[in-house]
């Protein structure tokens, strides 16, 4: 009996070490194409080419390795990988293998199809070279995402609260909405003229609504902060397309959760719809509590502990409370990305005035890479599963109506939304904004994710297929294109006329903002913030004399500190409560540098510090709002 | 057909659902666990506990936590996951289940306990709790490894690089088979005894004896270089530790590959030996060209191109290109981690040289946090196995041997090869120093992952229960012992002290180093460096006149800059071919950061920024060796 096992343990032990070369090959094969990316990429910088962008240029990539990997390489099927066929009458996820009373676990990878198996001697090796989709979900996505909310301009973000969560709530449900009816209609007129090969149900319309409606954060943040455009425009792409990855993940897979019970005929059944809305609901502000919460939980403990003095300790805390963020959502069955999301901005906005001057570059620099690398690899994968996809549906009618789709859901977000906002806004949106707003709609990683999650029956492939071409359609040609369009609409300013031009309406502007987002922003700057971090008034000048002792204990030591620069920066004005600095501003003034202590230096030492901003994305040059004339020449000299 | 699919989908969707959030649930756990252990490292290290150390510290808390997953938590069997039963004469890799026409695809997992299955409620629980070997070999050993030959300090070990691969080659395969030969006596006689429930052949002594001879870099370096302890005795333990793991990977290696042709009785065949030998060979030397070549390539890639302008691509380039040497050299079915180790010494000695000043510290941050996490990982689920694995066997006999064993093998590894290197030597290797490589030869992450591995015999399980608590142990006892010990054999100087010290012998040792050494040391300094990185001589400079075209062509722009800058250091000593820099020495003396355009300012400025110096691994304070009394307050000055 001991030979025996001792033979079948060489057996499977030669396969599993087979297995294992191959899964280092194939990541192997994204290593090095992604190297080779960040070198094209460079060599673009370099020579400042600017018509494609760096995830354009990784999709082509991705798409020569799929040709190559499709019609290149032929494989000699695998003999010696032999598999056990077992006949079932349901797919368990897990199963129990009996060889002479060792019992063996095998876990479920996922359908194999039986007919190309057959067919192709190439599939083998195209199926090895695929990714699990939870992949894109619980490694890929979190850092792209959480780096988005890090590294959101907060300043300019909320003065747009407003219509921020317009377009990105109300807009993405309207676009949701209309792209649905739209790919009905066009389903009803496949079916009509014979061209459906399968079920395609209401649920499933309003699914690809859900999915195709999220903008692109990537590909808005890097154009556009490279372009130096307009601020506030800057600021409603960004905050909608970061938000609205968060309403089209909520959406869909609330659309999901109601696809079991109601098929076509009951569609529009009255109750579901309204349980469907109550999970977007719970789920979206499950999302919100947990992820803030987390956020909150992080700026207490690096505000209470002297972690800041072991800076690696600092980074590997923060490191992990925000990923744990992700887990314990996803233990609870909520959205990890969202909670990801609102944890970046709690973090960005608490936190990150607690954190030691190196574990501030620390946690920038590290979510930079992990976001850089995770989103080069996204759009190189995307690229590649063009030609390695092997379930393709490409329909024609479906592709048209889908595109059509994608530009009446948009404009049905953009151009009425906009006009309903202009009515209640001091500085409109002008119709210039609303076109480029129109027209960078870009679709990207999040699409592309949500759409690969499950490609089991006919409508997820054929709206598969379709999503990969409209990303690829509007990466290139609108991401392309962006430029050009800008300089035609005349938004394209010089980098010191933005800023001129944004401050003189900046100031309008916030008269007209809604008086509940002042109420949120005087009591969180003189009660939250001061409790979470050391920045901000200290709270014994701001809670009543008769908390007097709880808040000597909530003050730390530190808070004087930090404030005195934070006030200095600010220039004492009135409108302090709008004065928060974005990430990479407290990156430059960050005043626990060893420059504090040279005072001689701090004309020329501001310039060298301001060039370690990041090249790659460094979003408009941060100043503070209300600058006047008088304040200008103080800023410069800090 | 339709509604009987869509009821099976949703039914595996909600296992599927499930298992993922048990996943995450699993991992929020360790999460949770390593916050914990961060916080707790803080306390101890702001109240100065210096009795344990943090990967002692990391292992209590896994033992807590797998105390209560034991005792604490009793889960009802979950019925719902319902597994399908095969029988079968083999254990595939991979399994296929036909469903009514369609093919899922399942892959082993491991093997199932049927007997404990039926006994504990929480033994699912527990199961649950414990991670897929290969995840130590491929995800959490390579940074620890890389970053352990990225931050070695080049200078003390090249000086004593004779000595470190005696200890670490030499000594570990004495050690391996005297630890080797003690167990089959240990085993001999609990066969005689009768304590013996399974097979154990000599193969398995030696595989024993080869895991556990690897001694620990980690806690070595963070033991020692929190003491500030002599710089010589500081490069040899941890030249040895680094340098030993990779011995005992391939040494391991070569006894499993060597193992199934035969059995005990042939256990002293000739002809099989001598291939093991042949494997180990090639395997380590494939692995050190790999490894070498891939930094070379990173070296020459980063050199030749003005990556350097954009430090987020140079970072990740670095990052990928590391990681490929990995899998590169898994792909090849050579030791990734081994190729690991001479990629990461190999890119500190070259490639650092050309990375801008932020990516610079980039690199080294990132690498410093993955290894943190990556370290504290592993001793928390070290605890952690302690309980909840399954298949522990506990036999009193073979522990007290493999202790007896371990104290016999470092015995007969340091003592005998340090007298034969004393022969050598001008300043010898005195009998306190190596009392202290006696004693503080601590067994950890590398032995902890390599018995790991493979847990399927009865003698495997027994080695992996003896290991544990070897680790325990040392980490423990060893770990917490050193400083006492150091004290006793009065090895612990104060800082000034230590360097004055080390500086005054450093001098006449370096004359007794085998001039092979001063051969290639000057090979490298003229021709290599100059070729591959902006440091060092210019090769127009180093070549003969006759290759001036070629020098021409090879020399940057930046070679000057740079060079000027470490030959000040260096104070232009004859003695230059010692001179190079440790990571960290780099880092203070940076000239590229924004100091170097303030004349005015060197003095203090130097002060400020050598707190930047991670207070987690400081390591000794690198300063070129030779000063003279001279060159001192010049070095300081800078």
């Amino acid at each position: 009996i001991i030979e025996t096992t001792g033979l079948v343990d060489a057996v499977t032990e030669r396969q599993a070490e087979e297995s294992h070369r191959q899964d280092s090959t194939k990541v192997l094969v994204f290593t090095l194409l992604l190297t080779l990316t960040i070198l094209t990429i460079w060599l673009f910088k370099h020579r400042r080419f600017r018509f494609l962008h760096e995830t354009g240029l990784a999709m082509i990539y991705g798409l020569l390795v799929g040709v190559i990997l499709r019609f290149g390489v032929h494989v000699q099927p695998d003999v010696s990988n032999s598999t056990l066929t077992c006949v079932g009458k349901s797919r368990p996820s897990s199963l129990l293998l009996n060889v002479s009373g060792h019992l063996y676990e095998y876990e479920l990878r996922g359908e194999v199809d039986s007919r190309s198996s057959d067919n192709l001697p190439s599939v083998d090796m195209l199926r090895k070279a695929t990714f699990d989709p939870e992949v894109f979900f619980n490694i890929l996505l979190p850092p792209i995402i959480f780096h988005a909310g890090y590294s959101l301009k907060r300043r300019h973000f909320f003065r747009n609260l407003g219509a921020i969560l317009t377009y990105a709530f109300v807009g993405t449900v309207i676009s949701s909405f209309v792209i649905g009816l739209v790919m009905y209609g066009c389903v009803a007129l496949m079916n009509a003229i014979g061209q459906l090969d399968g079920d395609f149900f209401f649920t499933d319309c309003l699914f690809f609504g859900a999915i195709i409606s999220a903008t692109d954060p990537v590909t808005v943040l890097a154009i556009f902060s490279e372009l130096k455009v307009d601020v506030d425009l800057y600021a409603l792409m960004f905050g909608e397309s970061v938000l609205n990855d968060a309403v089209a993940i909520v959406l869909s897979s609330s659309v999901v959760a109601y696809q079991p019970s109601g098929e076509s005929s009951q569609a529009l059944d009255g109750r579901a719809m309204l349980t469907s809305l109550g999970v977007f609901l719970a789920v979206l502000s499950g999302s919100f509590v947990l992820g803030s919460a987390a956020g909150v939980l992080t700026a207490l403990v690096t505000k209470f502990t002297r972690l800041r003095d072991f800076p690696l300790l600092e980074t590997a805390l923060f490191f992990l409370m925000s990923w744990s963020t992700f887990l314990l959502a996803e233990a609870c069955s909520i959205t990890g990305v969202v909670a990801v999301l609102f944890c970046g901005i709690t973090q960005a906005h608490y936190t990150y005035n607690n954190l030691s001057a190196e574990s501030k570059s620390r946690t920038k620099e590290l979510f930079e890479l992990l976001n850089f690398l995770a989103e080069n690899f996204i759009f190189s994968y995307m690229g590649l599963t063009l030609f390695s996809f092997q379930k393709h549906v490409f329909n024609p009618v479906f592709i048209t109506g889908a595109f059509l789709a994608i530009f009446l859901g948009r404009a049905a977000n953009i151009y009425p939304l906009s006009f309903l906002l202009n009515l209640g806004r001091t500085n409109a949106i002008s119709l210039n904004f609303q076109h480029v707003m129109m027209f960078a709609g870009l679709r990207g990683a999040m699409t592309f994710a949500l759409s690969i999650r499950d490609t089991a029956t006919y409508a997820r492939q054929m709206m598969f297929s379709s999503t990969l071409l409209i990303v690829f359609f509007t990466v290139w040609v609108f991401g392309g294109g962006t430029t050009p369009m800008l300089s035609f609409l005349k938004i394209r300013y010089t980098h010191t006329h933005t800023h001129i031009h944004s401050y003189t309406h900046t100031h309008t502007h916030t008269q007209g903002m809604a008086s509940l987002f002042v109420l949120w922003y005087t009591f969180d700057h003189k009660y939250v913030k001061p409790l979470l971090t050391h920045s901000g008034p200290p709270l014994i000048t701001t809670l009543p004399a008769c908390c007097a002792p709880v808040a000597h204990c909530l003050t730390s030591s530190q808070t004087y500190e930090q404030d005195s620069d934070s006030e200095l920066i600010l220039n004492h004005s009135p409108s302090m409560l709008y004065s928060d600095l974005s990430v990479s501003a407290d990156a430059v003034f960050d005043p626990s540098s060893s420059v504090q202590d040279q005072p001689l230096l701090q004309g020329p030492t501001h310039s060298v510090l301001s060039t370690e901003e990041s090249p790659i994305v460094p979003g408009p040059v941060p100043l503070p709002p209300h600058s006047s004339p008088l304040s200008e020449p103080l800023r410069l000299r800090l």
